[in-house]
């Protein structure tokens, strides 16, 4: 059983915008047990759709389409279906009825004609009715092999496949099992993870497979198989993973999916009941962005304060003018300080402080771009470590992150 | 001149990352007159490439495949393009330099025999070198095909097609020059303004394309083309833009694509020597990272403080604590206070302040999830304004900084 997922727009092929469906889609199926076999992008182009839907259909049961059902002239994926499936466009009562419903409830104006162009729909499509937009969601089979077009807006897409999409492919399609485990870890390279386990990974089944996906500071190991039952795989995956957890164990935070760095953080603060405040400099809030994306952050995240400047750091955070002479914006004694009296500010049990150059220019010290201080305060005292994470302005900011979450972790697991 | 663009990885196929080299790698090439027909995403399968390799061939001038370059047992890109190309794996001395320099420089520790897998390479390849990573990109040509492998870890593969790739693809191609104007606009739907502009719509000549591409409470409209001669094409399109533009003035917010919205905010507050502070509550820093993600933000950008705690806002704020219990903390009186206390705290010129409830659970007033109140503080008063972003944490955050630099940006604009 394998599905295919193509993404029709010019807007993708030109870089316009990022195509988050396609990850979506692949993730849910994958859920079910359905495995991706690949995703093809394609342009507006009624040629080029209908040789991307025949390539598909020599390797897929399931054929997932997305994108190019709007009501205007430069949406042309319906038609090409009715070619495909030689097959004529006629008015759904139901669509029509929808769009009168959503132009109701959410719209000030009335539908316009070019609104009900939404319920031609052909004539052999089963109709997914879209309660979040007016473009449906339809369903066709061709020789065995079932192809679905949703539309492109992703929450429209979400909702239909949740509600109509999976439902069916369950009910249409036997499907083996599927089950990817991740271990993730921070501070040892991809080489250096792939030596230490060299005999562990020579012994996994020709079945099972071990996959690395390093990005900055951190790597992930994930562990894959499909079988039919799903016991057996879990067993076999899960004891694997423990034993790899087991080896790795300085450098392994966890299992992912389960939860994320930042979501461990929350855990253990929420459980000793402490608090955090954060004083970005270099990492410029992009730490309380990470923090605050998860819900529930307001249980134990107090604040941040982001003195950009240097006069601030002294202004507002009380970091000595003459700390900062001595001993430049961009050291270990400034980082300390920042992070003490960020406790004190925000009155918390922990905080967090960064400060280095980003770059791409030199900053107000004398120091080489790329260099960071991290302090980590904590009710028993002050940690700090000083780094250079290279000359690229997104790499630096992205590794700050990634460090000082492994930094206040490491602290506040601390007993 | 078409390229096309292959991704390697089963991280894509089951939904683990987003693939976001793909739309980078399209945007620079269109910039360079660059189209790109088509991008597929395919598995870590010997078998699977060499298809997807075979089938690009038929289209493609110019091939661009990311990804499957680590040093371990799962990557296996270098060795399927020795299969394509009939060649083998030969060391290449100057990748050998370049891993031990980049461990000398940025490791701790030395480099293993792992990573100097890295420099072993197809023989008949032109090797691009990775000043940011350990794997090299690859060039190699086959019956006039133009085939480019390049690491899959973003920042790196961003460093080597700016500085190797895009300079010997203009060398090497002749290329049209392809010209994209998109207007964003804001309030008004797909169908009503198809609507409104269809006899300018109609007016178009065959090789100017328009397309609508709606997103959650904003529609932008992009005109393409492609032509040899540059000055042509953009009068062409400039001047029928500007026409759009004025038949949408009270809807049109400016073009995309010139510059960032942030690009534009430092533009122009350079220009007049003025300066930025921020006090974000429900946006919690998101609006700081997005402003220091950019390159010389520190020239106007003075500081931020998330005062995510309803009592920080008054303790480090000076918000007074009367002012939020009769008007509850999600208030424009509470942002307006916000705004104005940033500016002094920070002193800066403009600030922007941000309340609000991201969800999924309610705050500490009794507004409902969602309920945002953004306001800008500049030298000449206080605007503010309260929205409804619905129910979703992740848009409700986006739609607040997309609203807050969207005001920020009328206010500075103002004279």
């Amino acid at each position: 059983m394998l599905a295919e997922i193509i993404t029709i727009g010019d807007e993708i092929l030109i870089g316009q915008i990022i195509d988050t469906n396609s990850a979506y889609i692949s993730k849910e199926l994958n859920k079910i047990g359905v495995k991706v076999y690949q995703i093809t992008s394609v342009q507006d182009d009624r040629a080029h759709i209908l040789q991307a839907f025949e390539d598909a259909k020599k390797h897929a049961d399931l054929i997932i389409v997305t994108g190019g059902l709007g009501p205007t002239k430069d949406d042309i994926t319906k038609q090409t279906f009715c070619d495909f499936f030689e097959d004529t466009l006629v008015e759904d009562q139901n669509v029509v009825d929808n769009v009168k419903q959503l132009f109701k409830k959410y719209q000030l104006n009335k539908p316009l004609p070019a609104n009900f162009l939404q319920a031609m729909v052909p004539s052999k499509a089963t109709i997914l009715t879209n309660l979040y937009g007016t473009a449906p969601g339809m369903w066709m089979e061709k020789d065995n092999t079932v192809f679905i077009s949703l539309p492109g807006v992703p929450y429209e897409m979400q909702h239909l496949l949740q509600d109509e999409v999976l439902p069916r492919v369950i009910k249409r399609f036997k499907r083996p099992f599927i089950y990817h485990k991740t271990l993730l870890t921070y501070g040892l390279g991809e080489s250096a993870i792939a030596e230490r386990i060299t005999d562990w990974e020579n012994e996994l089944p020709q079945n099972i497979k071990l996959a690395y996906l390093p990005s900055l500071g951190k790597v992930r190991l994930r562990l894959s198989s499909s079988n039919i039952d799903e016991n057996v795989l879990k067993e076999s995956i899960d004891s694997r993973m423990e034993v790899l957890s087991g080896m790795l164990s300085e450098i392994a935070i966890g299992f992912e999916d389960e939860t994320s760095i930042v979501g461990r953080i929350a855990h253990i603060l929420n459980q000793k009941n402490e608090t955090l405040s954060l004083a970005e400099s270099c990492s410029g809030g992009a730490i309380a962005e990470h923090i605050t994306a998860e819900a529930g952050a307001s249980s134990f995240f107090m604040g941040s304060i982001v003195p950009y400047k240097t006069e601030l750091k002294t202004k507002i955070l009380g970091v000595p003018a003459s700390l900062i002479k001595k001993y430049s914006v961009v050291s270990i004694e400034v980082a300390e300080s920042m992070a003490a009296n960020c406790c004190k500010l925000f009155n918390t049990d922990f905080a967090i402080a960064t400060t280095g150059i980003a770059g791409p220019t030199k900053g107000d010290g004398e120091d080489e771009v790329g260099t960071v201080c991290i302090a980590i305060a904590s009710p028993t005292g002050i940690v700090s470590e000083k780094f250079g994470f290279g000359n690229d302005r997104y790499r630096v900011i992205e590794k700050t992150i990634t460090k000082a979450l492994e930094m206040l972790l490491k602290e506040i697991s601390k007993n």
